[in-house]
């Protein structure tokens, strides 16, 4: 018998880049969750099916691994859920063996936080699986070291985030702090189905701030300066407010270089329809962005970045973290 | 027998809107001239004729106006050019009626200094048919006056650069500072067609600054150094960090709400054209947009810019200011 688990996608509302030197950045989850089921096997081997990976395999107890589906490159794709795995293995020196199946709706490799979210929902259904009461501290470390293979080193937002859930004010040093949020904050976001390399776009990012301090370091201050109003605004639900500093922090992320054509044709195509604001999310250079648009206009915005040649969603903010389904 | 002048337009390439708030911007005067003809008259009457305003018409000597194209609307499109010939009467007490024709191919409203153009041509022409040496200083203090009808209270930028030509490093306080540019700069404007207020775009971003001034004032400020690292690369020769300069401008122009789509759009299509970069030019909001073009890609420049609805012209920097011709 299975143990299901889930955790959230999340957005990033404000400040991404940024938080890399130090600024405070806003993300929420939204629902949108991967589901994670794991079961107990009769051999000590690790098996993990990824559907929307198009991955899925065995580990052996010495890490040897044995592709079902997608050869050998499903091993590096399978690896962070291997390791969510496996931490919670040693964690209580078990030596069980696991199937874990991801269903995931979660766009993958889109900046929403596919893989913190699987790591995270996989660490809760393990541990279920065993008996355990795992603490969401441990949830959030282990599927903090999952990300580090995906990511080398990796902000923290997305463990935060697809854990704890909520709208977090998250600071690299700090950590998080939760916004209180009354209202709904209804968002649609715009796929372009363009995968980029976070990294590679984070290191473009060093190097224009290496070439022009004087003028990407100020940027990225005023982009803490916009977080920290756009915390204020979502307190109030001042969502005209929001709009304006999605706009706002939008072309400051093209300034640092990483916003493209094709995520600004999507973000016009939003406003024009109706948004209050909308800018790209995540790393930029494909990816996603995200729109805030009136509870009413939210079908027509959807429409207007699908006529785009975007793939939408209608997204809403969730308090709900990584969680033991049914 | 008429005495012909001319004067330069101009393209701001870096600092428009942060000028106002005292950061350094850079101006070049192009090779697109307004002429204006200046002849005696046997009355004392002001006649000006500016095909391109669709404006001509008679002032009298108490300044009443008779239209003869384009109705009473024609009295505040030649009032510039009336002031600056009444300025040049006034300062050698003459009391002659004169002649003005224009003929301009500086598109009129788009931010390329059309009518200080004209004024500063204007005044020369007057003052040499009067037989008078007017002095530089004296011309762009006329021309200046004349486009304080025009704008409230212009930055300056106008006047100088059509009086003295050239590129220059242009402070509201400290005034203009040539900058020594040894290499062509190759420039492709594309004129959206879109007409606007400047008033009202300067206003907006006012508005912008007083609502948020921990994130726009540091935005300001990073333009400030934008145009000071411009400086260097045109002193330098080198296109490709201007022109990487240019695309970091015109995101901080977005984030000042001062672009729009359909100079993004512009943009986006001379960048892929092979423009070095590329930003909006003047107020935004409409105007014009300028790319930096390696010599080999002007044409398909052009040609990308016009695809995509805007006209577009090959502009080059001169150093020749308002000058007597022939």
């Amino acid at each position: 018998m299975g143990v299901v688990a889930s955790a959230p996608a999340k957005i990033i509302l404000f400040g991404e880049h940024f938080v890399v030197y130090g600024e405070p950045a806003i993300v929420t989850a939204i629902n949108k969750r991967a589901h994670v089921t794991a079961e107990l096997r009769t051999d000590k081997r690790i098996y993990i099916n990824s559907p929307n990976l198009k991955a899925s395999g065995y580990f052996s107890q010495k890490n040897r691994f044995q592709a079902e589906q997608g050869g050998q490159e499903a091993r590096i794709k399978l690896e962070p859920i291997r390791i969510a795995v496996q931490q919670i293995l040693n964690l209580y020196k078990e030596e069980n063996g696991v199937n874990v199946n991801v269903q995931s709706k979660i766009p993958v490799a889109a900046g929403l936080g596919s893989s913190a979210a699987v790591a995270a929902a996989t660490a809760t259904a393990v541990s279920r699986l065993l008996g355990i009461e795992i603490s969401r501290e441990d949830v959030f470390r282990i599927a903090y070291e999952a990300e580090r293979f995906v990511h080398g080193t990796p902000s923290g937002i997305d463990p935060t985030i697809s854990t704890y859930g909520g709208v977090l004010l998250f600071h690299k040093d700090r950590g998080p702090t939760p916004i209180n949020v009354k209202e709904d904050i209804p968002l649609v976001v715009g796929d372009t189905g363009i995968e980029r390399s976070t990294g590679e776009i984070v290191s473009g990012v060093r190097q224009r701030r290496e070439r022009y301090p004087s003028i990407v370091n100020p940027i990225i201050k005023a982009g803490g300066k916009v977080a920290l109003h756009a915390a204020k605004a979502l307190e109030a639900g001042d969502l005209t407010t929001l709009g304006e500093l999605m706009n706002i922090n939008h072309a400051m992320l093209s300034a640092i270089g990483v916003s493209n054509e094709f995520l600004d044709r999507l973000v016009y195509s939003a406003r024009k329809a109706g948004a209050l604001g909308a800018k790209l999310t995540g790393a930029g250079g494909g990816g996603c962005m995200v729109a805030l648009s009136p509870p009413d206009k939210l079908k027509q915005v959807v429409n207007a970045i699908e006529r785009e040649g975007g793939t939408a969603f209608v997204a809403r903010k969730t308090n709900e973290g990584v969680k033991i389904e049914g």
